[in-house]
């Protein structure tokens, strides 16, 4: 599925919550999924704690190897909110009060009658250059530099901040996906699927089984290609082999 | 928190379903929490897509600077399940049918009337010397290899397995955790916050805001420590900080 036209993205998803399991993330799906849709593959991501190293390794690893890269959380006013400082570091480049930054957040503080704290300054830091990325729900904005943007970790306002930000993406082809479920097993689908997709090489077909469900046990066959006709075609022989095989298609969506 | 009895373990999620955003992973909280139980700190979770050298190149990293690494996904019989083969790779072994596995599913699917298909018996390949970890869910077994655990994506399989191998594991000393939550707010509380990490070195604070919950917009202040006493004292201390604030303590949990 390589092509010209392949734009690629990755995740550091920044934050000792995640890792001990306290907090379940719900940024990845939502970020896989925005990308997708405006032709942005995300192709890896990372999980590491807060540590100044290990984000800007992180960082670095990733910057240089995809087009875009994003960062969730580690950007709010408290002691354990390191990212901006780390991100700095990985570019080499000085943690500075950004000046729009400060002067908004300086001037929503004034007219809410709250004080313009030390810490609630630190939500203006960020590498020299950084521009920044609008937070339509809390004020404080994310930033970007280069190929990286950095956001919040919060649900809410990670999504308001990607809402902001789309429109500096360039997304290639969008890879459309048909997504074709029965009961028949893995075991028993296995050796025609993999025919299907020798015979579709520009097609991209998954297997996930599910146990146990509504739906009792089965299988989701998805396949995903940037060309709607292959989605047709290679999704035809799947329902075949699964009719062959004395199975039923329970769903056929695409999306 | 580093100290001779720190043992650290790190997660590779292996699958496209996951990076577009498809499937929405519940493998690494489970991990990362049973970890903690047993003093091991997850430290670092890469999630990578169905290609062999990001499998390699994810499992190399993480074994050489980690105690124990755990993979899910990609064991299954189809032809995108290519972790086992990955993971030989990434050991420089050959990938063969492991003896028992083999024997195991050849006798289950007789038993059950069913055919063992080139498809089926590919789930009983590993890398030469692997040794098995059980499967009570689905019979086809994960397995270990030095120091990294191969294990199904499915997330009742999964939780199985995981079951089965724990007796292996050695862990260190055990994070506890003391969860105080308030609504008094991250700007208000970060100076003080920071002063209470400063008096507690050997914790680890972490400060987690919430926005429109049932309990409305506040933040959660996580302490952790290895010493149930500085639970205590670091607990006091951010507790009579809420009070001075004005603030009222809405919960205060341990696990």
């Amino acid at each position: 599925m390589q092509n010209d036209e392949t734009v690629t993205a990755a995740l550091a998803i920044i934050g000792n919550e995640i890792l001990s399991g306290r907090t379940q993330d719900a940024n990845l799906t939502f970020i896989g999924r925005s990308l997708n849709e405006i032709g942005i593959q995300l192709r890896e991501v990372r999980v590491v704690p807060d540590i100044e190293k290990e984000i800007v390794d992180a960082v670095n690893a990733l910057r240089s190897r995809y087009d875009y890269v994003f960062t969730t959380g580690g950007i709010g006013p408290t002691h354990d909110d390191i990212t901006p400082e780390s991100v700095a570091a990985a570019f080499g480049r000085k943690a500075v009060y950004h000046p729009e930054a400060y002067a908004r957040l300086e001037s929503w503080y004034k007219a809410n009658g709250r004080e313009f704290t030390e810490a609630r300054k630190r939500m203006t830091l960020m590498p020299e250059g950084a521009e920044l990325v609008d937070n339509a729900v809390s004020i404080a904005p994310g930033f970007r530099i280069e190929n990286v943007f950095v956001l919040a970790g919060v649900p809410q306002i990670m999504r308001a901040m990607f809402e902001a930000l789309k429109p500096q993406l360039r997304g290639g082809k969008t890879v459309r996906t048909r997504s074709i479920s029965t009961r028949v097993v893995e075991g028993v689908l296995a050796d025609g699927l993999a025919a299907i997709q020798k015979k579709f090489p520009q097609t991209d077909i998954g297997s996930y089984p599910f146990y146990n469900t509504p739906n009792g046990t089965g299988v989701s066959l998805v396949i995903r290609s940037t060309e709607e006709r292959l989605l047709d075609a290679a999704g035809e022989e799947i329902i075949r082999m699964i009719h062959d095989l004395g199975g039923e298609v329970l769903d056929d969506e695409r999306s």
